[in-house]
């Protein structure tokens, strides 16, 4: 039949260490090892720096792949660099493709892997942390769905973002221009920018009404939250770029996605649940996560001192504290743990989000 | 019969939150409700300095307990206060008693908590971190030891011992006495001060042969380590407090020990072994262990940058991951994650002891 | 005659190295040199912590001079911890002490150092950063200015003081009063109280007018300043400790104080010329002064980077800087030089007071 | 005469402000005003990181500049990167350029700034901080001299170099090749390897007799020192860049230099005499300096805290503070201070090059 001879999507995604912010030499051994550079669709990288405000390692990061990517004379992928490799947790790239393969297949049962990525215009900076943000990211999310072929907001399992930051010299071009921003202070701006971007996912998903989102509830109702967001704040951009992860059936290949939302920093019961969902033989291919001091000062009833703590900030205590309990539920340092969890997943807790490659009869063969 | 009358020694151990270092008053309302403070035998803390030289925490945790022992008229126990409460890690004091009690039975099936301290005398700032402390050490743990009434040292989980630290000036009273110091440099002194306690732990338990200790092997021969050995340094003193916890079928009571030896910082199954093989009942009393940046910079194959990171010390990188590594199995962040392993365990690994309390007849009477 | 023969009061200071928060050796060498205890009006310390939120060498430094002053059987003078000793900036305390002395002479030509103290009522969480705190202040200022007897707010040199801050634990004292704090974040409220304090004491030295005072400008409108304010923040106090230095014709003795503003961090000209109008023979007695990073971002059209530096505080920025502007004018580097300086001189600058021992016919004869 | 037409050497130095470690665009502007990119011999760029083993803004720096001058189709000069711009210290590049002018004056007065540079071959890393590397940079510095064409070396006033240091791979290489390393400590060998740079200028400028050179004398014998030297340790070179600044009356130009010696971090009086022997109508063109934490502990008989913090690293601490009182000194906040003093000036002080740019005739009349 000529149904049982079209051309499907498939996804792959391979973890890559990295010997420091520019190494790319890793992703250059995919290629090399047959990997087609156009197939890329998203890189997200864990860089060494302190994943805060002065994290140069993310734009570092940024800037060797594109150069790579333009000795290759390919357009670079989506890059989304997160600092921040806290504690063991082990500096790496994941790499996300998709390319377009002959299915023989007439029958499909299970879904598989699905990816979608967009880009959103240009933040006006006055914008961030605000109603706008939130507006416009979840275009942007609704944009990079129908890039990835889902429909149904319930196959949504992860969406990345990455959203910009104000600096001392953005905010002095919105003051220039008469407008106020949501912040002054630079760090906080972090905080905010990817709280009005989570809050996006949640809006575009269908978790909350766009009606109930005001400048107010950004950073303030954390009661307000999406259970698929992961956004990471970055001085090199602005505007922001989104990937989204879901399971489609009209999608191939061995890869399959499943998430679970801690409750809280230690809350490992659901992460385990969620890896009981996944096939026992499968193979772990990437662990994604946020994480974020409980902004109530405690974690189940015992206080902690990460937000009262001025020679470390709180987003690194948590991302090596919380890398520390996800390693040792998946055995393995290079998780993709990123700091600052405003509006992703419950205050204090966060998205965990699994990939697996699971065990092909192809696979076998070979 | 009078052998069925007498008096034996009994164990009991709370953990207690503490609101700053100087927070004595969770200590004062288990003296209303009825401990003796004459009973009490070591306060460990777990305070929210640094850990490293300049944490003054851990001094001024001392200094409150010190003066909270003169106003009750009773001498202050053995305080061994550990800082650094990285990432979700709660500050707190693990509180050891222990006093004599009539034992009503004739027979005794199984052993109980057992708990003995001692103190070295005055370490000469030249002997830090060489064979003469290795040996003063191994002196006072098997003083501890006899405390405890513990003959065989497999009957020992865990050995605390706090140790001394070199400051400048302790370094020019050194070189005013025509000395040399094993280090200038004020950091690396600390860990000297620990691996040369935890030698002296390896020495007393027939763990190492002392005639295998020179000046040469304290820091240098990692494969050389204890199982059972917690050391810290602290500026505050210039001799050791060791405190040897242990099974003892002389003693008698609820509590119960056993302890496991993480061969790296996400090793998790010989913990989840060692929690397996206490009463499933039992009531978790306190855990105690170690960690470090694992010295080859690499953890299971992956590179971590804990010890290339000029921002954060590497113990403090270590304690918030290895404190969510435990705090995911056990369920609570009010662990006593001491930094800075140096041959306390494994290189880049660490003993772990658990302490729970059994469930009791006269308990469920109550 | 009669009235050549009355009491009137002599105002003294020393710098005082210290080898840590809880060494009072020296201020107890200066007792056993002579100094009364009781005569002693205030302690101001600089302690070697972050000088942030969790800087508990300031309340370690009280806590031991609290036991000192017990020991003595004398009640503590005022006490101001200034966490920070940036760069080669030294610990140390200084003394400032008053007594009442037999006046031999009947005319009195030249005013000199005049010190007076002075406590708030305890100030409401939820006042901390308003108008409320200014006014409490004001009032405090002008109670000490009472007790140094000092009418002309011309001859104020000098207002120090001790301001609370808030935790998460106040903050949450609050929240269960009904009462809304001014900011939930810990690290900010230092600046608000320190600014509220600052403008308390631009209203006493009729720099502002009270009027002008609403909840909004503090912290904000940073053109409202003090010309004399230095404020530091810690956790250990709920009110205010307020010291006014200046200068008075009734007082008697060689010290004596002259203060200047500087517009910028390396505004060196005012100061130097200060020292200009300060005699010659003088010998140094003490330099208090305030730094911050400058809130624009710029140095005289430079960029800083002290406010996109999430590693290191601003304020350990400003003080270990200022700090080294100010011991390479004066060659000393025990400096009081606290961080913080909201409201206290013009954004980015910060008051300079110098207190010198004039050379005396009676020195001269010893 | 034809003695009136020849072509002689002119040197150039421009401050120019860097927004980021990526923003080359002040150089750029340079280069459209006139300025001629092959005439560039050297950038020495500070940089906003740590300036410690993880500081990637050099590198970052790095690779924008030789990406910059790739496009311009010009190889790329000596590029030497300082990370750290601690308290109001500014970010930028300090452009050193020379070419040929054709001069025609029949005679010289006066010498002028003269500039050479000169690589290294690559340093096999177990050489690092011991005498070989001693001998290789002497050897570099006198190629640069030659450069310059200075013979006297009494005429060179500053020396600059870029040096390797170890990290764990690189320890690990040498471990490979059954080498033993001078330090398993990073940070460590950045100061070895400033210290073992210095010592090589000392030597090539007869300031130290070479055979007066072990290994045991590379970090410890610091009466041993160069008063011209400034050292600066990256991680992203193997070998050592070098640039000699001096006095030449080969050269022409309104540029010159002179330096000072700062005995310690507040001795500001030999900078002063520098700066006073320079002419009083010169604009300041640059200020290059180096700073430590006296190794004593003290600077000028008073603690310092610099050695004891384990948040902050000592040279983070210095230059903020060292940099304070040039800033201070100078008026201006981009003066090129760098951290790690080893051999460069005597324990705890450093030199200091200021370079002018004198008022000329030429220069009047345009």
């Amino acid at each position: 039949m000529a149904s049982s001879k079209r051309d499907v999507l498939q996804a792959s995604v391979w973890r890559v260490a990295a010997s420091g912010p520019a190494d790319v030499s890793g992703v250059e051994a995919l290629f090399v090892a047959g990997l087609k550079p156009e197939t890329v669709v998203a890189i997200l990288g864990k860089t060494e720096g302190n994943g805060c405000v002065n994290d140069f390692t993310r734009g570092y990061a940024t800037a060797s792949f594109e150069a790579f990517f333009a000795r290759l004379g390919v357009e670079a992928p989506c890059l989304v660099m997160s600092g921040g490799t806290e504690g063991a947790l082990s500096p790496h790239w994941t790499v996300f493709a998709r390319e377009a393969v002959t299915d023989a297949t007439d029958t499909k049962d299970e879904p598989s892997l699905a990816i979608g990525a967009a880009r959103t215009p240009h933040l006006p900076f006055h914008h961030l942390g605000r109603r706008e943000q939130v507006l416009l990211v979840a275009q942007g999310v609704r944009a990079a769905m129908a890039d990835a072929g889902i429909d149904d907001h319930k196959d949504v399992h992860f969406v990345q973002i990455k959203c910009p930051l104000l600096t001392l010299a953005r905010i002095g071009e919105a003051d220039a221009a008469g407008e106020t921003v949501a912040t002054r202070d630079t760090l906080k701006s972090m905080g905010l920018s990817r709280g009005a971007s989570a809050l996006g996912v949640a809006v575009a998903l269908d978790e909350i009404d766009a009606r109930d989102i005001t400048d107010e509830v950004v950073g303030a109702r954390l009661d307000l939250f999406s259970r698929c967001a992961s956004t990471s704040a970055g001085v090199e951009l602005t505007d922001h770029e989104i990937i989204v992860l879901g399971m489609s059936k009209t999608w191939r290949g061995p890869f399959a996605i499943d998430h679970a939302v801690m409750a809280n920093a230690i809350d490992t019961a659901p992460v385990r649940a969620a890896q009981a969902r996944l096939p026992e033989t499968a193979r772990l291919a990437a662990v994604l996560a946020k994480a974020e001091p409980d902004p109530s000062g405690m974690v189940r009833g015992r206080r902690h001192t990460m937000l009262d703590d001025s020679d470390i900030a709180g987003t690194r205590h948590a991302r090596a504290f919380v890398g520390g309990v996800l390693a040792g539920v998946f055995g393995m340092t290079d998780l993709y743990v990123s700091g600052g969890a405003e509006h992703q997943g419950p205050p204090g807790g966060g998205p965990v989000a699994i990939i697996v490659e699971r065990e092909t009869i192809g696979k076998k063969e070979s």
